[in-house]
């Protein structure tokens, strides 16, 4: 079936404490959604790609793009103010049906067997959700403190988030609110049941400058 | 007050499909469970350390310290069957009240912060549990599927789990169950009531292989 990546760069990096937007930030070299976009190419050089941008990126994507060489088909679509809004201006530049992963531009150690749970299971189910365990203890709090919740029972969810492309489509045409905090939410607020794979540990969201250390730490390995 | 450290390290390192225990695996040219000693040391040399050994890994552990110098003041107890187990042999080595740290041997990047956090609470309130939010979506398993939770109620459990040594050995006094993760689930059983504070992100716990390249990152950056 037809692929899509939908690849969500709408971050302006404030958590970072960095002026650079963290999807931009050099690691081993390369800007982390160039890492990203590399992995998906590899797995399957016939996806076509949306990448979603702050509109006053542009420039400094463009720079980038010179710098490093970086002359791959893609299209791109503006980000908009929150993460609903920048997927759903993405989902609109796919005209066809197929598949498509939305993919956290920040998330560059997605693993190959990774999107492969995710495209078998989306191909039999319409969706799928890479999740993996949480190893720490986990508390809940609540208006009446804080407890221990049974751990096993809680997955923490990665990207890409992968949908048959008209499901989801459809599933962004409902009204934004508070709870989405990702495309799951969104399709399963539209009433659909979502489909759990494996992910894997390494595809983590650079977020903090923690994250960097690791990052780092993970290209010179892998 | 009096300071104690119980560190646990009770672990066999099955899941690192190793068959050294993951607290005696080398990072940055050495044993994990001697950079967790390190932390705790140099933010208060006074303090007594106990360390909860597997009774059939003390040769190695001992080979381990010749190799290194190892030659600080500790007490050995032996691990338990479980988690729960080898905290209650730590905890009896303690004779008089005062407060103390219990840690995961296999997280060796708590900070001075989050330990003066645990020390300052666990004086004014009786124990100190530190956690950090989840970045990443959380979804929940029961027997109706799986669905989004709101993350923003939900914390990753760290350690030191730091206690007024008299409430802790009570609440060790009970018997032990299943959804005991951690002391706080023990402690909360006996009908105890816990306070968080700031944990510090860098603080994982070596589990997975991945760990373990992270760890060797953060040794060299920190």
């Amino acid at each position: 079936m037809k692929k899509f990546a939908v690849i969500v760069a709408g971050g302006s990096g404030k958590r970072m404490g960095s002026d650079i937007p963290k999807q931009f930030l050099e690691v081993g070299g390369k800007p982390v959604l160039m890492h990203t976009f590399d992995v998906f190419y590899a797995f399957d050089p016939n996806i076509e790609f949306i990448f979603v941008l702050p509109e006053n990126q542009i420039n400094t994507w463009n720079l980038l793009c010179e710098k490093h060489s970086f002359e791959f088909e893609y299209r791109i679509a503006f980000g908009g103010e929150t993460r609903f809004q920048s997927v759903k201006n993405g989902l609109k530049c796919i005209k066809e049906d197929g598949i498509v992963f939305i993919q956290d531009a920040v998330r560059p150690f997605v693993s190959h067997q990774t999107l492969k749970n995710c495209y078998k299971t989306t191909v039999e189910k319409g969706n799928a959700l890479p999740v993996i365990p949480i190893i720490d203890s986990v508390r809940m709090v609540n208006e009446n403190g804080n407890h221990t919740v049974d751990r096993s029972k809680y997955f923490m969810v990665q990207t890409p988030q992968t949908f048959q492309v008209n499901l989801i489509k459809n599933a962004y045409q409902n009204a934004e609110n508070d709870m989405f905090t990702d495309d799951a939410s969104v399709f399963e607020s539209a009433g659909g049941e979502i489909y759990t794979v494996d992910g894997n540990r390494e595809n983590i969201k650079i977020t903090t400058p923690v994250d960097i250390i690791i990052a780092e730490a993970f290209v010179k390995k892998m």
